[in-house]
């Protein structure tokens, strides 16, 4: 997997980290925080802290900050997930960075055709996931599979992409149901209960009602996986001036109080639990409501956010892909590098939506996968230390060259050509006579011709026939149960 | 103008430019620099450096390192340059970045069009440079004008870069002759030699026939600007794999023995001559010698770049946004932004490809040149330091919205809406019913629908008659003496 290994691009100074830390610790405190969950509730009472009933089931907690940060503390700085294939095992933390595909999109787009999502479809971009080397994991809903019932869609998502891919994949957390299920079904797939509490085999996103709320469902699925000790993504979901107020640092200090609780509670639940700081920020546009990506204060907000996680000893996940664009059009190439960027200077741990993510997220888009993995790979060349020494100066190439040569032919060259600079694989740099030769396709073009072949051309990873069968069966009796 | 007061993203260590130092060193003493003009041959040969006659008029120069860099260390650290609208004046160096449009190319598009650029061309993309005020210039061919005669086409493009803008321009550098004819019509617009001596009013691309060599052509347009006080920006034109080695070192080591000799001629020729550390460096594909932009390899050398220079006490020429791409598709998108992100990161003080840049130079484009105007407003948001006090955080905001509800009503949005968030003028977050309504466009169709707006809707900035009629007049004269 990929190490970053290049220096953080840092934004905040003390006094900024200061008024920072100074902002989340009055938001827990004086504001506090509400949780929908009675478990969650009691285990805030239990340790000392003022809970004050809101609603049937749910109150509002106000927190010490102290012991707030006295739970962080217990969380580890960095863990492993395991994959079916030790090879695709990652590691979450210190420099290590994971991606993962889109997450969530209704829709998908293929061409100039726009239209629901289907469980097809979601195999195919599990396929994508797969094949390309570049993703550590499919994600967890790389496209919402409108064909399939929606009781038991989240067994047959978690069956595919742990059939289709050896790698990674997240929990569902849409329930508490539905996470017991993605966790019988991983222990079907790593050998057992005991194996999984070693070594978590999901990863799973935990979002925030932002402001400030923590809803039953989520926390459901966040007491099964960290019951499990499963890992989980405690993730604000933040589109300033809509959750978070119109100023990045006010937006900042809530993600700070939001992310904190949550991953409190985590450690409430089971000390030790891995977790990791999660963000997702941007805005909206302030004249339609629409939601904005790829801007300039989203960007900013991610520097600060890596650095703010750092602060706390936690991996960090944000970042990705992400673009407003409706195709994968040139808005959509520079939109998405203005996070993927970011995403890199600030050395995001766990990067969601790194392949395929369209149209504010209502849209995975088969093009675009192609196109992202392209802008992955050239980052990772990008943030690889260079290595400068007397022998990289090569002075024979210039003795033998001299004044006003080329290079083409020296020796230097010849022994280095094939692997001396990264090359891409979607990237056109053909001169227009050959360009139009080849049928003067775009970027988009050929990024969906790749697709098509990619997935013609995939094979499936081997599997045990008899795990792949108790998987079935259990897709099998538990549709059944659920009445679908 | 913009000024860049965000860190500067740094990645090479003190060991590794003590290396790179050593790397220029060895190459001008033992291989040295060849100078194609007998008058540089005699000014470094009196001042005690080894030079050995090449060929005809031409020598080779074996430095002494210690002595280039006393030269380097006459150059001002900053200057300015003034343009005919004091408005529009600007500073190079320090923190301070100036954007010029795309520079040579001799061919432009035009939605699906590709063809040779025209004169209308050339003063459409002035008309677009002036337009946008994120451009501090359009910079000197912003393409090149293929219906005019060769002979004379400086004089119109220098008239149309005069007249049609009145921002700084670039002096052109074909010969020595073109250089007198543009600094003759710079001082019928500055009111004379002395105002243009005191403060420069053209800023003109020397370019290095790398590796290792300054030709005849463009030392003569250097002596004639340096001479007059005019800032030269000093670059040497580094492919790697063709005008250099394959290594990002061997290139920068490279890039400082062209850059630092051209300096110290200039400081030879005048010293204190405002110059700037020029770089223009990135690869070709090993396999069709094709140049690439936006790769990994050129990010990287940019960031060192801006590092290098700084450590010379230098202002910097690098970046843009350059594309291999033919169209303005998502290649295109990030590609250009693979540089451009990195120019703010390396601080970069002259930013020439600004805007239109496609097709590896060869082409200018007109949706370009907008697209690259959205991604730059862009940057130059990100690049502007948060403030981060008690009232940014906004907690009255919290206060009044609390959990779960939201901020589109809350006080505190209702008195920022308007400014809070950068709003981007080509973009779309439409969504989807919307967006189809509006006609399904791509990102490249709306920019070239503003920009065909923009022209239309263009007024000139004011000039005084005397002094158009004195250009005009300048222009038809040397024309007829040029023979065209």
């Amino acid at each position: 997997m990929f190490r970053n290994r290049m220096p953080r691009y840092e934004i905040l100074s003390e006094d900024a980290m200061a008024t920072l830390d100074g902002g989340w610790r009055r938001l827990v405190s004086e504001i506090g925080v509400e949780f929908g969950d009675e478990r969650a509730l009691e285990l805030f009472r239990r340790a000392g802290q003022k809970v004050e009933e809101s609603e049937e089931g749910a109150g509002i907690v106000r927190f010490d900050p102290d012991f707030v940060l006295e739970q962080v503390a217990k969380a580890p700085r960095s863990f492993d997930v395991q994959a079916r294939n030790p090879a695709n095992s990652v590691h979450i933390g210190d420099d290590a960075m994971a991606f993962g595909a889109v997450y969530g999109p209704p829709f998908v787009r293929e061409g100039e055709v726009r239209r629901d999502a289907t469980m097809d479809d979601f195999e195919n971009f599990a396929r994508l996931s797969q094949g390309f080397g570049v993703l550590d994991s499919a994600g967890g809903i790389v496209c919402e599979p409108e064909d399939t019932p929606l009781d038991s869609r989240h067994l047959d998502m978690t069956f595919a992409l742990q059939t289709l891919t050896d790698k990674i994949y997240m929990g569902n957390v849409v329930s508490g149901v539905n996470a017991a299920d993605t966790l019988a079904m991983t222990e079907i797939l790593f050998g057992g209960r005991e194996s999984i509490e070693r070594t978590p085999a999901t990863i799973s996103l935990i979002n925030c009602n932002s402001p400030l709320r923590w809803d039953e469902r989520m926390l459901e699925a966040q007491f099964a996986y960290c019951e499990a000790g499963q890992a989980v993504v405690i993730t604000p979901f933040l589109l300033m001036g809509a959750m978070s107020p119109v100023s990045i640092p006010a937006a900042l200090a809530q993600q700070m109080a939001e992310a904190l609780t949550g991953i409190a509670l985590s450690q409430l639940i089971r000390p030790g639990c891995p977790v990791v700081f999660g963000s997702f920020l941007s805005n909206i546009d302030m004249q339609s409501g629409s939601p904005c990506f790829g801007t300039p204060e989203s960007a900013v907000g991610l520097l600060c956010t890596g650095q703010i996680a750092r602060h706390f000893g936690l991996p960090v996940r944000s970042g990705g892909g992400l673009t407003s664009s409706q195709t994968a059009d040139a808005q959509a190439g520079y939109e998405s590098l203005m996070t993927m960027l970011p995403t890199f200077l600030a050395g995001i741990n766990w990067v969601m939506h790194s392949a395929g993510w369209l149209e504010g997220g209502l849209v995975a888009s088969y093009e675009k996968f192609v196109l992202d993995c392209q802008v992955l790979e050239m980052l990772q060349h990008e943030f690889t230390p260079l290595e400068i020494d007397e022998a990289s100066l090569a002075f024979d190439a210039h003795d033998e060259v001299c004044h006003g040569g080329h290079f083409l032919g020296a020796a230097h060259t010849m022994e280095r050509f094939r692997t001396c600079f990264y090359r891409p694989f979607v990237n056109s740099s053909d001169n227009y006579d050959r360009w139009m030769r080849g049928g003067g396709k775009d970027a988009a073009t050929r990024a969906g011709e790749l697709a098509r072949r990619k997935i013609d051309e995939y094979e499936p990873p081997p599997l045990d026939d008899a795990v792949r069968e108790e998987l079935a069966a259990y897709v099998t009796r538990r549709r059944r149960e659920l009445g679908d």
